[in-house]
């Protein structure tokens, strides 16, 4: 037989034009026949709706950096509300700033004038910096009454159980990822938690407490051992990404979608900006999967994303 | 008088939804009360619509990165022809890119199954490779054909103006930027013309042509001397944005708007990623103007923001 | 009184040569008068020269990434040998990957021949690729063997009680971090163990195992509180990165040196990439510290700051 | 014939030890068994060593960047000396700087304490910030008294042609890359020369001026056609990379050694972030040849690989 010419597999780059009418399902249509990120954006939106459509999908979403301060928790919220994701493992982080909106607080953003920060004075009037987004001391205190104050029922229950508890000890909200989690029965995984606002509170108040995290594992394993199929979505690497990665070697299909959004890059051999095919060496993604790494800050991607498939779910209604 | 506090100058950050039916205006506006790129993307789309909207401003534009290989000639040609950009400094591979798509070439897109390129077998194949597009070495052939033909009027031309008489010499198109800039008179800069495919195959086939790089650089300097207001927008650097940048020392009253879509970083010194600040000090841009770099992949940013411009022009007529 | 003008605290770039017979000092010297990353890189190992010679300063180490498999961990070795370390934060992954060379287990590296990796056949050949490094999978059959026969004292114990008692299994070796920082009691804090290959089989095969998290959780803050001076040196971020920073809240002075080596970058407010400079608003870092944020590969700039601080070590003997 | 196994091309990483008397050629060597970017390092290093021991091999060179602000002219100056540079390609900026100091101007570096720069102030101090560097106003003035005096014997030469005779009007300077290479006769190219403030001063000062850009163009296509072995080293991607790039084409045996120092990324599809191999598919590059990308600020790795070639070429003689 003769070897195939890569030319075969070749079609034409879009040249496409945007109206003003269209929606975002024609946009993304559109880029997935360009280039470059453009493409990986609309794979990576096309690739998330195959995952939805296939039944059989248990869909993992690993969520790490600042999204919380960044404004983007109610985006979160709707992915999960929409039934997007199955299994959400995150930072401590990510749960502090989801408490402090919940419990009233704001993450603050600088206007124009205001932007040539000096971080001693920030530091002077108690406003803590994440980049662009300022977080008041005060909004601690408020946690940390809060934390105080809860009847924790197992010093030795798992990280994830406990924080099914304490969504339950959330006000409802319509943005809070922690209480609609709980409400839900979707498990939240987060591996690194004693690295946390929150923890550091807990700790203090709560000294018996030793949250089982090797339970989390284990459950996190069967959870792969368990699905039929396997879809992933990364957002920033770091240990969600790794949590998922390392869980998903004991799936007997091992992934069979694969979405990562970061700016981080391979070359360093961090985990974080690891190729996904680099996975299918390891076992974790499948030699078949599909696969998309957009290069983006996930704040402008992960609006899209969710926007593209509320639309397509819609018509599909 | 007392100093002022930063705290006073902070809003609450936007945790927003998205709901199916919104449409690009309503998701701009949600992004520009978050953080990091989200709030950056957001606010270059309400920069670009004051730069239209104030009449006095010329609208510098520098294009650097191969855009048309990645599908997106139609989008810059939609931004010359909605009027959104006044002057156009790009990069020679750009012009001969959109000559070839002119001419009825096309670049090309691997498939899925075709992704694992391996550019040996590529140059066998004559196919040349930029990152996941593809270009056969024939559509070279035709640009030579088309090339060698021309009755080039004057050896000494300035460069932008070669690049007008070239836009006149090509088929009506409804995507080619440089015969959509001929029609319209909007200069099209090229500082570094004589690095790309189509400058070669000019000095191979007309010998004695010597366009007048210098007369360009002072027909630039004065079009900034004549501005009353300046407004820039610059994807990916380069010499397009140093070209921009050195002619608006001549402004008199330097950028007033100014966008920057990029994925390069300041912290090595090199101009592309640059910040816009640092234009301050040279005096390029005002110190009162209003700034946004996006560091994001171009061809998302782009789409998104000639998206936004169109629907809020829509919207006010 | 007059304000003072910023041209008064400029002096002049250093425009050096280097001469085959230079050593590092030299060339860190000139350097250190420079721009760009250079003069951080220079500025960064004389910060960690400051560091060691104040005697007061405890110096914590936060090591993300994949530096063992990338052939670092004798440089790390040396670190903690040498005295430039009284505290390690690290991932599960760098403590797994260092009990797999102790035990004589090796990275692979692929010759010029084989660089063409493909995942697949990688996967066949059950062969785990770390970017351009390669870990065969009988390597954690021997380390199961090691984990499974292990007796482990107390399974309440915290990570770090523990990681010493797995050191003190360890063979003697010259390049074993975990038994050198057993035998020089140098505490290892490793938040996000559970995220490890070391900490599944442990968890499968010691089903017991409860390490008590939140006691490390608290150590680390009684280090911090109880350091007259701290001194930090981030390698990659992550994890370890936030450790470190939210213990030095508890810390009276804050750091007062503090070095980051990384490529990720700020805008996207994750913590991995944000300046040392947001610290101080969070009174993680003193606000007259010396900074430095070297954007590099580690991997160039670690060993290039041990070699500096042995060198210069010398000389002061 | 039975397919090769991959683990057969498989050798152990090298976990080294670095002895304070360890000299730069040891580190190198030791460097070349790891991986990541220490790996790449070392590659380059000795790519670099073969080049030059290839008696045949024409060494191009692509220097883009603030290479000479960063304090890095002495490094470019002595690359030259040494003889590791036949045919030089830059940017406007680099000459521009290079004339400033040798004319006896300097770039300037902020002090610790001036380090947080405000824009609007170095504006009214003259101050133009190159990042950390920074260039007083009036070394303009002085490059303009040295530009308008010049008798310019041919307003048509090549701008190569130019660059030579304005070396030569250069005061002898241990650091002048301009004077040095008229003086050894290396083509310095710079396809963007209007693209700077020297240029902008000698379109002002000699109108008639018109410098033949394709004259240029075509020299350069005949040094590749003409040389037996091509290698390259490109710093920084732009302008200089892709002229390399394009007369490649025209090398009977396109490039057998390439080298390039970049922190840019590929997946963006820019030429500065592309990878060599993607050379290999246009011609430019040879399909056995040796290839190095290394993911750095030159600043760092410039400095490193120079002090490597100095001492093996003293040891070799």
């Amino acid at each position: 037989m003769k070897p195939q010419k890569f030319k075969e597999f070749l079609k034409d780059v879009n040249q496409f034009h945007i109206k003003p009418e269209d929606g975002i399902a024609n946009l993304i249509s559109n880029l997935s026949n360009t280039g470059f990120n453009a493409k990986r954006l609309a794979l990576g939106c096309k690739i998330y709706e195959e995952m939805i459509d296939d039944k059989e999908c248990v869909k993992f979403f690993g969520l790490a950096g600042a999204i919380v301060p960044a404004g983007m928790q109610g985006i979160i919220f709707d992915f999960i509300q929409e039934g997007f994701i199955d299994i959400l493992v995150t930072t401590g982080a990510n749960l502090t700033h989801d408490i402090a909106e919940t419990l009233g607080y704001h993450h603050k953003q600088g206007t124009l004038k205001a932007n040539n920060v000096d971080d001693v004075k920030l530091n002077e009037e108690h406003l803590n910096r994440i980049y662009d987004v300022f977080l008041p001391n005060d909004v601690y205190e408020g946690i940390e009454d809060f934390v105080s104050g809860l009847k924790i029922p197992d010093d030795n229950m798992s990280v994830s159980s406990f924080l099914k508890f304490l969504g339950e000890q959330l006000p409802k909200d319509k943005t809070s990822i922690l209480r609609l989690c709980a409400e839900n029965d979707i498990p939240i995984f987060c591996p690194a938690f004693t690295d946390s606002g929150l923890a550091l509170q807990l700790g203090f108040h709560h000294q018996s407490l030793n949250l089982n995290h090797f339970e989390d594992m284990r459950k996190m394993v069967d959870l792969a051992w368990d699905a039929k199929q396997a879809g992933i979505c990364i957002v920033g690497g770091g240990v969600p990404k790794n949590f998922i990665m390392q869980s998903l070697q004991f799936c007997p299909n091992s992934a069979k979608y694969a979405i990562q959004i970061t700016l981080d890059r391979p070359e360093t051999g961090g985990l974080s900006g690891a190729t996904l095919n680099e996975a299918i060496s390891w076992g974790k993604v499948n030699k078949n999967a599909k696969l998309s790494t957009i290069i983006s800050d996930a704040t402008i991607a992960l609006p899209l994303i969710l926007w593209y498939l509320q639309n397509v779910r819609k018509d599909n209604k």
